[in-house]
């Protein structure tokens, strides 16, 4: 897979600087409508102009559930969306019966917008997605004001996808994109916000994939479901999980080209790979990017279960941003992962070193370098044949600075 | 219960500057073996006169075992103690089989030093304790001439509870021992180490108490399970869990008072609850001490679940460092916990102030004071009639220093 590449080949390609605007059939705006005291851009719409209007999502897998969480699930029952509107600056969470009022209100604005606009569109074609603080209701003057607003600055124009993924940002440092082209043919975009994942998930992580691809609601789900389990469902920065997390993935199928089911699962795959890899790297007081591999292990579920548990250990993370090679701590948080494992099989690699073998340290481990942005945590159990990685980043002193002080 | 009173009554009274001297028939001692570099006191030894020797013991859960814990739990098995050596400067935690060797000989090394002294002792009787960094053998030479040492240090004076409480210190800031006297009957005296708890762990937590009373192993053993249960067990700092942790209970007899099951059920209680305070308030980098409560749960477990969540959630956890009643937070971090709960029935209150009430936000929320060191979180899921608390710490930028450089 070529990235950046412009030359026009029959390889796919893909590209940061462009995001959700770049399939045909999309328009996108974002601008400021006053919800975020700091006055930066905090309104974001993406529309879909057609011929099709198919559209899957995914949520957060937390009980506590935010009011657009629970609208925009509904809505998808349909398979059918318009449009998305998306605010940061409050994530309209646990605000209680009237904060789906201001949701419901919301989409019901943005659907007489693009009806007086010449589109005519039902509250229940609207998405809605909100990120920022839990438990304070939204300014919907502001709301409201900024609906009519977006409306005419996409009306205007013919991308504001990147207005649109600025729009989006609460922590995060910069905006994320990325478009892949499968040249003369079809192409996926998309944009995502968040410094964390799907369901574990530092902040909301929201995202919305738009194609013009033809493809139906239920080929949409099923790509979408599949890139997600292999991509954010993988991305674990500190084990908590977001109340409002939402990936969207509407089609215009305005390209007239009907890929296979195979196609669209790895075209939507590589789309999603790439942002987690942007959204990795942004996570809030990063200063290492981390994967950590499980192989060996009796099921793909252990290894899972056992990455994502060294993944959330405070003692590993911290010990990596440190640099220091304390494997040690490792072991003990693998031990208590409730998989199956025999410790004095136990063997760890970091950056390709060995630095334990079979549950005992190995010549030179103190030794390795890891003073690098980058760093590969292989465990091999030497029990089955399983593997999983799990992406995640260190426990900095730039972590708690932000995390202490984000409310206030 | 009575701390610091001297008054001779009826009720028993705990005692601080006393720890597992202060029943009759124990002798310690708490040497400088050259085991940590820094030259400070590494090397304790705590031993029963008699007449009784039964012991009890509990131990990490993690499925990797240091070679000390592999080794005491087996002579354990027994019900019978003469002694327990126990030393900083090194975890001897997968160091494999020469660890384990290293294990033995030091028991065989304590066994022949009581031997020679005159108390004839077999390995079999000898419990050993380790801590400090995971994976490193430990320097033998040392080790054992410490332990030559220590029994002469041991057999020239009657007491040294102490020294031993410094010896096993690794990160502590102040030695932790306890002693609670019922006047003129029996005592049962402590002595622990470790920022951390039972299984979950932040380090390695070594506990050792004797009592004078008379009890046999079996009563000792079911006193010590009930009160780790219910102290070490549900003190949480940061969900990691040593490969080293043990809680030794030895009782000497030397009182010849033989208290009811209750009644020493009742004092190990008392003692393991005042550690756990100690433990809890000297945890690496705490700057607030929180309890956890979870209510209304449906069953106890669904609380002690929901609790232990809340208390290994790093945004909870940073939030509360930084004194922010960011209450948004323990919702979304209990929503994800495995356990029966209805988003919108969920009330929280931060010391006695009710932030969120049926799963939206109390008023004045945002303006509760958490500057105090103490922070008591309530979440009442108000869906059945069990709870539990957790105790734990906040995450703040001293955790991250001190355990991003420990090996190195």
């Amino acid at each position: 897979m070529h990235r950046g590449s412009s030359t026009v080949t029959d390889t796919p390609s893909l590209h940061r600087n462009q995001g959700v605007t770049a399939p045909e059939g999309f328009r996108a705006a974002g601008i400021a409508a006053g919800i975020k005291a700091s006055g930066k851009p905090d309104l974001a719409l993406v529309f879909n102009e057609g011929p099709d209007l198919s559209a899957a999502g995914v949520f957060t897998r937390n009980k506590v559930r935010a009011a657009p969480v629970q609208w925009s699930e509904q809505v998808l029952k349909s398979g059918r969306l318009r449009t998305v509107i998306l605010n940061s600056g409050g994530a309209n969470a646990c605000t209680g019966p009237g904060g789906f009022q201001d949701t419901h209100q919301t989409a019901e604005a943005v659907a007489a917008a693009l009806s007086d606009w010449g589109t005519e569109t039902g509250a229940i074609e609207v998405a809605v997605c909100s990120t920022g603080l839990i438990g304070d209701r939204l300014p919907m003057d502001k709301v409201l004001a900024g609906v009519t607003e977006i409306v005419h600055e996409m009306a205007g124009g013919l991308s504001g996808g990147d207005e649109a993924a600025r729009a989006i940002m609460t922590t995060d440092t910069v905006p994320k994109q990325v478009a892949l082209h499968h040249p003369g043919k079809w192409t996926v975009g998309a944009m995502a916000k968040g410094a964390g994942m799907m369901a574990p998930s530092l902040a909301t992580m929201l995202v919305v994939i738009t194609t013009d691809a033809v493809a139906d609601a239920e080929a949409l789900q099923l790509a979408l479901k599949n890139a997600a389990g292999k991509t954010f469902d993988r991305l674990d920065i500190d084990g908590s999980c977001s109340t409002n997390d939402t990936v969207l993935l509407l089609s215009s199928g305005a390209s007239e080209i009907r890929p296979s089911q195979s196609e669209l699962d790895e075209a939507v795959l590589a789309v999603c790979d790439d942002l987690c890899a942007q959204l990795q790297a942004d996570a809030e007081g990063v200063t290492k990017r981390i994967a950590i591999t499980v192989k060996g292990a009796a099921t793909e579920d252990d290894a899972l279960v056992g990455a994502r548990a060294l993944a959330r250990d405070s003692l590993v993370k911290t010990a990596l941003f440190g640099s220091d090679p304390n494997w040690g701590r490792v072991l003990a948080a693998i031990g208590i992962a409730p998989i199956e494992l025999v410790a004095d099989r136990i063997s760890v690699s970091f950056n390709g070193s060995a630095v334990c073998i079979d549950g005992a340290g190995a010549p030179g481990a103190r030794d390795v370098d890891l003073s690098g942005k980058d760093i590969d945590v292989i465990v091999d159990l030497q029990i089955g044949e399983h593997e999983a990685t799990i992406r995640t980043t260190d426990l900095s002193h730039a972590y708690v600075e932000e995390n202490s002080a984000y409310s206030s």
